[in-house]
């Protein structure tokens, strides 16, 4: 059997340019010939999308919050067993837009049901599976929604229309993750213009690649 | 506020009686006039419903067993935010058929997930809300079988079909589950005629009912 891939996640808040940065971030793997995935949750998994439905579906404005944490983790679970895990034995580097950190930050932080309650579940969800580094875009709140107030391309979603304080929370969340966790979660300052941002990602990444993450 | 309602689960593996001994605990209540609510899950709650539909598409092969897991437990928490906790603020006596230890039971225990582990995803999906009581219908997997195969009113399911050695693993499971909660779960030898059964419900719940559960 061949060696494992490598498990990137991307996180951040609305306007911290992850998306911009996933370009760049596929553009150094191909640069350096390493085959990969790149994915989001439900990622086209016939499961996993159902029970999105089931989330997103706006006629359910009575969804308990546990019953949503738990819907969000069941659809995590199928998604890794279907394209994550397959393709990190397959060998690919694996980049994900979003993967735990979002739960614990938005459902356990942001709306009070608690890290380490939202943590038990998906512990459970994910077994021994978590990412080898994870890049976390720090943004002030203000001006990630200014960004997004300015991008005229990007459609404006449900999270983006929360509270301030709830986008302030949400950093705050991730922040306190980061603390936590200084091996594997690295901080980037994305108040910045975003190729300095990229620099940052580059070098961490030719780093960890010449290090074996 | 009145007095809360008393939470009765009524667990057991197939052919072991449940169905008519739940009738039989409702002619118990009326008799003593005291108001209850009937239930089982996903009991008609809309999103739980919902849930349901996934895991029981005969199109979805590719379920992670963790997944379903997840998917009960996200089913069990609505029906238990929309039907359970109203029912017993009102006051009523919530009789439920099946809950949590089945979970513990058929996944846990049976499927290989571990008791533990799924007990981990059900605390944080029930929150501290438990059973009063609990009926354990004990019975001989040949024996709940063959009544099963007798009973020609009644169709036989998905569960009924797995092989013998997983309806003992289903019986090992709720009598670990007992032997590890004597106080809530009331173990019946379920082997014998019903009406023998139904004899010792009603003298346990004559002496719950007297000292108030």
């Amino acid at each position: 059997m061949g060696k494992e891939g490598f498990f990137i996640t991307l996180e951040g808040g609305e306007g911290s340019g992850k998306t911009t940065v996933l370009g760049r971030v596929t553009a150094y793997l191909q640069n350096r010939s390493m085959p990969y995935r790149i994915t989001r949750e439900p990622g086209g998994v016939e499961i996993a999308e159902k029970i999105r439905s089931i989330i997103l579906d706006p006629a359910h404005t009575a969804m308990d919050a546990r019953t949503e944490a738990l819907l969000y983790a069941a659809s995590r679970s199928q998604h890794l067993a279907e394209v994550v895990e397959p393709a990190l034995r397959e060998g690919l580097t694996v980049l994900c837009d979003r993967f735990v950190d979002s739960s614990l930050v938005y459902q356990g932080h942001a709306r009070g049901l608690g890290i380490e309650e939202v943590w038990s579940i998906n512990r459970f969800a994910i077994g021994n599976r978590m990412p080898d580094l994870t890049f976390y875009l720090d943004v002030d709140p203000e001006i990630g929604l200014s960004r997004i107030a300015a991008n005229q391309e990007r459609e404006v979603n449900r999270l983006d229309l929360e509270s301030l304080s709830f986008h302030k929370k949400v950093r705050e969340g991730y922040q306190l993750l980061a603390q936590a966790n200084p091996d594997r979660i690295v901080v980037l300052d994305a108040n910045r213009p975003i190729h300095m941002v990229e620099q940052d990602i580059v070098r961490t990444l030719e780093e960890r690649v010449l290090k074996g993450f």
